[in-house]
């Protein structure tokens, strides 16, 4: 069995359709390669409340809960108090992670209250570096704790990942076929049953050359990936 | 008090970052614009404990409830038996859905049992137009079942959207052309200036004898639509 995994997006600005996430797209992606099941993505409104109620159920439900968004140094940056509120447990300033931050003003008087806000750590985290700009992220028992600037969440991530210990990275092989959906909905039904081991999805797609659908099957045995490749492109 | 909202997009491949949705973000400026609250997004897997997990509470927290994807021909297609569940109601091809299934088809063969899954409707819901590919979406209770790719979904929410801001019911007429949309265009944007108050909407599609434009104008007013929809029939 896989580690599994959430994502717990924070922000206003993606529910009111100002900001197209890519955060939860890249960690899909990388989760995948790693050999993490990823089973449920939620975005929640920079609010106390919203976090606490969707961070309890996910991090009691998977091995892994990822956030992002709401670590800067505004009044709305509220994720680090939510998550040690969600975990009962004690936050304030601490030394190592104020250390890290005044590395990245000049002028210490630079490293304002608000600024300073960025090392409020929930007690018994772990920092995740972040190089980019130097105020951390944190992991609190499952929970990793990431920013929302997108360059910022990635260099988190890359710093993050390889700590985790994944499964057996689960292969594709993708095969296109010019046709609509439903002419090869009966075969692909029947190919399913045939390899229960191998997940076999069908999205469909509109070009302007008229209908068509991309076959996604995944597994983590070659041997089997390829013997259902070999099937999918009789269906061309 | 504004109407809230939830999203919920049901694809393993949005989890595997194979895809990075669009849907959430059209639909989350859409709802913004109508005035309508957008509270949470959530994806999930193809799988039918999965949706029915986070649509009950989903539907008891927000007035509306707006759903993506799996309600294809395939056999992962499984999101209208998982609403229909989740609801404990009936579900079975029903006769409209699979009228309107059958205007897709000119080969009556063509409309196969793959394809008739997607007549499946739970029990009391109504139907969503989908001037694309026909096959219908469908509200039940405050729960809307819509298609997941983009273009077909944007369509449905075209369809759907006017009937929950309050007001009238909006109608709509549909006039297939069987000639490329750049054949229509100027004609389709004098009549949209004649007529302010109706919506006029331009989908093309391709079959085998070529290239046709659908137009779909909608209105409240059923005489301003009557006299759009005598305008678009000189344009075939």
């Amino acid at each position: 069995m896989n580690p599994t995994a959430a994502i717990l997006l924070i922000g206003d600005e993606i529910l009111s359709g100002r900001t197209r996430d890519s955060n939860g797209n890249l960690l899909a992606k990388r989760l995948t390669a790693a050999g993490i099941d990823l089973k449920e993505i939620r975005v929640v409104p920079d609010e106390p409340d919203a976090i606490v109620s969707a961070l309890n159920p996910l991090r009691a439900a998977y091995t892994h809960v990822f956030t992002s968004g709401g670590i800067g140094p505004t009044h709305d940056d509220i994720t680090a108090d939510a998550v040690a509120a969600a975990f009962g447990t004690g936050i304030d300033v601490r030394e190592d992670a104020r250390a890290i931050l005044a590395t990245n003003y000049d002028n210490p008087e630079d490293l304002n209250d608000m600024r300073l806000r960025m090392a409020r750590i929930p007690d018994g985290a772990k920092l995740i570096d972040n190089p980019i700009s130097k105020a951390p992220g944190f992991s609190l028992g499952n929970v990793h704790v990431m920013a929302g600037v997108p360059v910022i969440f990635a260099a988190m991530l890359d710093s993050l990942l390889p700590t985790l210990t994944g499964g057996a990275p689960v292969r594709s092989v993708s095969v296109r076929i010019d046709r609509p959906e439903g002419s090869v909905a009966a075969g692909l039904a029947a190919l399913a049953q045939a390899f229960p081991d191998v997940s076999i999805g069908s999205y469909p797609f509109v070009t302007s050359g008229g209908f068509g659908t991309n076959i996604v099957a995944r597994s983590r045995d070659i041997e089997r990936l390829a013997r259902v490749e070999k099937q999918l492109l009789t269906f061309r």
